[in-house]
């Protein structure tokens, strides 16, 4: 029997009547002959209702004590799916994270899970029961009750099939796969059958909602099958792959974007050993996030720093760099946050050069000042002004011909230097 | 240092504010110098809140996992409670029943206490920890979730105050202490300073709904020094106690009554070993709970059979009842669903006659017809017409001069015959 593990999010467990939908999803996997474990998260809006009762007794309540509260909300999600699948009579029994024995470090609130004590887990699976495990919590090594955090249902689903070297990850949610764009910015944009890991992991810390990154780190780890899908409308989603046919890859995977950006510049900084330790070292005590950052070469001694941070960091992250400023005798600080980044995502252009002339050709043509440019082995990601976005993303889609599913001719396409 | 284990319910705990309270109090014993044990229930409301979405998957939802649904209502409450001791600067851990290991059967529900392991507790203790317990819930030897049933808070807190060898077990509740009668009913109605195990057994079992029955049955088995207070006043409440002193016993301790109560009589029964067992044996079949059985001598080879049941099971029972009385060839079955039960309990009983006297003379002097009697060593109840209710526990108060503290003079005003 091939083993299934599926993880089902709030969205998916939000009602008692989408409760009874995810159980006859469950119930017929099961009858058609799957061995099954499923994770859930708690019912949307559960978790920040447990976090409201916390703030108002505490606003800084303690770590431990959040975890214990907020674990109860997949305590009680567990609980009704097993509920709704005995009554389709199929045998179904919970476990909490602590009864499942999902062993965490001690970090409440962002623990990372260490071991799963899979015997129980695999009893029940013999005898063919379904198992229904609470996600996003775990145990450490004394007993205490631990929070992996947000998205964290998602690594708990992708350890459980490491563990349990399970033939597939499911991970239902609210889209039906990865799309070369944003679907409600570009309408021709496509649903990827597969995608390398790499990719994924990529777009997934470049804003695509789909899949929490850790949970892409854990499956590329333990090379988990893991395939993204709809829990609304049936689909083959999309599989997360970890050989690459080259022949077959495109060059790019999907286009990417998060408008919650913004940049601020350091100017005329003087260009001696220490100076970008002494800024970021300022920055990071802060607690402040820091994306790209750029600096160019040197000129009559002093350089530009650029850097880009959320949105919503950029007023206190101003005021740090201006003090700085102050310090390091540099010519001004300027900033703007009213910025996106867009990123396309591909192994393919590894080995192939002219990804990036085509990238800003496309902006270029539609007269969009590029602001930012940063690059890894498998990306390049551009700051443009928020106003753009949709445009940029549309005429990338376009240039990079993301609507059309062969291969070869976006090679040709693209191959122009 | 004196250990205390203390009991918060519900409506102690019912909001944000009233948890804020019931840490101030904590706090304040804890710096007196107490080690503490607290074991809350959930916050009033939350456990049929949760009950209802199990009703609405399914109205006969599994036992095993309702337990992992509703024992998330303490989970929340030990959470909160531990914050908003954290916030008062008062080091505090929260357990589950699961993590404190409160070793239960496995009946669902209604689980009983067999052990508790309280080694992880006492290092607490050891450490000046405020040890915050979940009530209500344990574990059964394959670690899955269980709960005692209603009022089980109170049965968790015994418990813990047995295994831990405590000073004292503090349930704190809405009312400030057992009474001699519903003070709502009898104003002159006085707090009791003590009370025998015994008396507060009898008076549990007989519709006093401080304490749960379950709980002093383990007070008692364990001799468990066990206060009732209130969790909104001060006051030193009623201790339960375990060594009766003659001298300063009084012969009442207290008067309870129960109104939904219905009686059954069949009429007419062949006077034959057999007929009771046969006639008990369908009701209990039915899940009928039968409380007073009374049965008179035969007269002419035939008896009659009356007994009590909850008032909302009168229509099955009676109809069960019709049918056993064709087939038995009984000469009639008649009822009464307006019946009301009245005890009165005391240890002095035992050694004192005339109380029984003393009951019926008030009884009669009101011209309250007595439809049913039935004693115990340290009870006598009565069946009486539901509009007699208010009218007979008064008079019974004034017979037997509860309103009065000094015993000598009870003594006197009672030993008439």
């Amino acid at each position: 029997m091939p083993l299934i593990v599926e993880k089902y999010g709030g969205s998916s467990v939000g009602t008692s009547e989408r409760i009874r939908a995810v159980a006859d999803r469950v119930a017929a996997s099961h009858r058609a002959g799957d061995d099954l474990v499923v994770v859930l998260s708690a019912m949307a809006g559960e978790t920040n209702r447990l976090l409201e009762l916390a703030r108002d007794i505490d606003p800084e309540a303690d770590a431990r004590e959040t975890d214990v509260l907020i674990s109860t909300g997949e305590q009680v999600t567990i609980a009704l799916l097993s509920m709704a699948l005995h009554k389709l009579d199929v045998p179904a029994r919970s476990y909490t994270g602590g009864q499942v024995r999902i062993l965490t470090d001690n970090v409440h609130g962002k623990a990372r899970i260490l071991d799963i004590d899979a015997d129980m887990v695999r009893t029940d699976i013999e005898q063919r029961n379904v198992v229904v495990v609470a996600g996003f919590q775990g145990v450490d090594r004394e007993g205490n009750i631990t929070t992996l955090g947000r998205g964290g249902s998602d690594t708990t689903a992708v350890a459980m099939a490491a563990a349990l070297k399970a033939d597939e990850c499911r991970i239902y949610t609210d889209v039906d796969g990865v799309y070369t764009a944003d679907p409600r910015i570009v309408p021709e944009a496509r649903r990827l059958e597969q995608i390398t890991v790499e990719e994924m992991l990529e777009l997934s810390s470049l804003g695509a909602k789909v899949l929490e990154t850790r949970s892409v780190e854990f499956a590329g780890k333990y090379k988990v099958p893991l395939r993204v899908l709809s829990s609304f409308e049936s689909g083959k989603g999309t599989l997360i792959t970890y050989e690459v046919n080259k022949m077959e890859q495109p060059l790019i995977a999907g286009i990417a974007y998060n408008r919650d950006e913004a940049k601020l510049t350091i100017r005329g900084v003087p260009d001696q050993p220490g100076v970008a330790s002494t800024i970021f070292g300022q920055i990071s005590d802060a607690h402040v996030n820091v994306d790209m950052i750029i600096q160019n070469v040197a000129q009559d001694g002093t350089t530009d720093l650029t850097f880009t941070v959320n949105r919503s960091e950029y007023p206190r992250a101003r005021s740090i760099l201006e003090k700085i400023s102050a310090e390091l005798k540099a010519r001004e600080v300027v900033g703007d946050d009213q910025l996106a980044k867009i990123s396309i995502v591909g192994v393919g252009m590894r080995s192939h050069a002219g990804i990036a002339s085509t990238m800003f050709e496309a902006m270029a043509t539609e007269g969009i000042n590029i602001e930012l440019i940063s690059t890894s082995e498998i990306k390049i990601s551009i700051g443009v002004a928020d106003r753009y976005v949709e445009l940029a993303v549309r005429a990338l889609h376009k240039a990079f011909g993301l609507e059309v599913e062969t291969h070869e001719e976006i090679l040709d396409a693209t191959a122009v230097d």
